[in-house]
């Protein structure tokens, strides 16, 4: 496949019984929804299967489209312990997909997810994927019955507006990649 | 590698901090110590960089060993959901090493291995380090500095005990996998 997209970020939104997964091209300041997708697990004859699922599909749609980085949404506080095992396992298993070829990851806690799309933490899947259509203009016909993979859209867009954020000059390691990045805005003596 | 056993399993006792592993190799009735030793993992950058060490270090070991099985410590309680959030990450990247490779894996609870090695399922780690010392016979100079090894090394004896408990006739799929591992002793019309 020719590539058309200076940038590529793939966002996953982990489950055990359907993960998400969406593929975000960037051209300048550009967002372009690619393709986005579930992983159906509840099938799976057992939760092997399903780990294995993942890292098979993850891996393969990582092969196709070649994204730069991984945004995955990661909640920090669960219903109870044995759920957040096993959605550890889960994105663990998505996460070493992309650390095999070298895609750095950054989380996202759901609340910031939400914010950054619609600008209410507490906004519903259904608000999220209302603003996903009209922000990234995607047309009626793409839009998933799965909230899962608008989710996972949902990740990738916040990921790319994170990234964009205007330099803020905050602490040491803020300014030396500023100057890394803008060598002509240092003063000459 | 010149193969030297009918059957070897492979344990684990996940952590994100140690990964311990062991080969157990099985000759008709008789297990025996292949290696054992550990994953360094807080030494490593980050979280993802523990992640992909594991992925890689199990994967090396699996493709060195060849072992048949896996069995895994998994607690099913703990302290709190983001220690069990990171654990089941470590968890499902180490089994996604095995799934890869059709390897079965079966999990075993702490108390369950503990209670199998030394008969109290509340024995401490040297403890169960002793009583591995003294089943497999395992020369001093072999004992590991860090007893994740050592737990790793019970979770496969574990899973072989397991496995070689006699016959007791549970359940109609039971008496089929029975029939077919002994057909002389099916009775003739």
């Amino acid at each position: 496949m020719e590539r058309q997209y200076e940038n590529i970020i793939i966002g996953i939104d982990p489950g055990t019984n359907v993960m998400g997964y969406a593929l975000l091209g960037i051209n300048g300041k550009t967002p372009e929804l690619i393709v986005m997708g579930v992983l159906q697990l509840s099938r799976m004859e057992n939760h092997y299967m399903r780990l294995r699922h993942i890292y098979e599909r993850v891996s393969g749609v990582i092969e196709e489209y070649l994204p730069d980085e991984m945004a995955i949404e990661a909640p920090f506080y669960g219903k109870n312990v044995q759920s957040m095992l096993k959605l550890g396992r889960a994105q663990g298993v998505a996460m070493v997909a992309a650390l095999n070829r070298e895609i750095p990851i950054t989380e996202y806690e759901p609340r910031k997810i939400k914010m950054a799309i619609t600008g209410n933490g507490a906004a519903s899947k259904e608000q999220v994927a209302m603003m996903l259509q009209r922000i990234l203009n995607i047309d009626e016909s793409r839009m998933p019955a799965l909230l899962d993979a608008t989710d996972a859209l949902a990740a990738a867009l916040c990921h790319f507006y994170e990234r964009s954020k205007p330099f803020t000059g905050k602490g040491a390691k803020s300014w030396k990649a500023f100057i890394a990045q803008h060598p002509d805005r240092v003063k000459k003596n």
